[in-house]
């Protein structure tokens, strides 16, 4: 199963695609799409939409994991990461990915075992799942992984924790 | 002048496009763009983004107006309304058109003359304006005409009120 989760952002998208096969995990690539906040905000959307097709083409996922809306941030928050969230929903579906949506709550569930979770303990239990040397920076990045992490432990029959 | 005018939604997304010349608006088409609610939201998402494209083919505006983030509603809608906004500039950007925001106050003020008009009000000028025989149905596609309006009100050097 090769999963691509997104942590999606118009300054920073956070991307991880991983591998599981054989209930163990390998991380295919993982990193960051930015874009500078004096681009104009559609040409910003286009980069992010470009690089994410690039990143679909490049690593055939099957799926796409995102987390869900969030309730504790603010309306022009929720707007701008909508409108990323809107452009790579729509590279996957172009792309023919099957789209899975978590909540944070199912996020912190399948990577730490608890829902209520610090951010610090989430990537701390990515860099050991992944068995990565170091916890990926931007927090985007280990957000995009724990998404992608979750999204297997949902759909592999695997009991992790 | 021709000008797309939108008015995002996931359910509904009304458009219109008006040409400006010699000091009148031509309404050229108007409308709106529709998805059930029974579809995955990523093949919603996918529809909208084909439909606003090919409209965009078809009537070969130059630009894109459409409203700003508004704050009155909650950060779930603001969510929805965000991705439905984010494709429909995404499609603008790849066609090459300017993209104009404009708040619901700057809407108002160049269609009824005041930013504290009623929603009916600016229904019934745009009506009137664009000498329309009845008020565009529904709501969305006045509002996608009122911002087209706004956006020829901000670069024609009209004064129209």
């Amino acid at each position: 199963m090769r999963v691509l989760g997104v942590d999606p952002g118009i300054a920073i998208t956070g991307y991880g695609i991983l591998d599981f096969a054989g209930n163990s995990f390998s991380p295919v690539d993982y990193g960051c799409i930015r874009s500078a906040a004096d681009i104009p905000p559609h040409l910003r959307l286009n980069k992010l939409y470009n690089e994410l097709k690039d990143l679909i083409v490049k690593y055939r996922p099957q799926c796409l994991a995102v987390e869900e809306l969030f309730f504790n941030r603010n309306v022009r928050t929720a707007m701008s990461v909508g409108q990323a969230r809107g452009v790579i929903i729509l590279a996957a579906a172009q792309s023919e990915l099957a789209v899975y949506e978590y909540t944070p709550l199912q996020v912190k569930q399948a990577v730490v075992g608890r829902g209520r979770a610090g951010k610090q303990q989430v990537q701390y239990m990515i860099k050991i799942i992944l068995k990565l040397p170091v916890v990926p920076q931007p927090d985007d990045v280990a957000d995009a992984l724990a998404v992608a992490v979750c999204h297997v432990n949902n759909h592999s029959g695997l009991f992790m924790i």
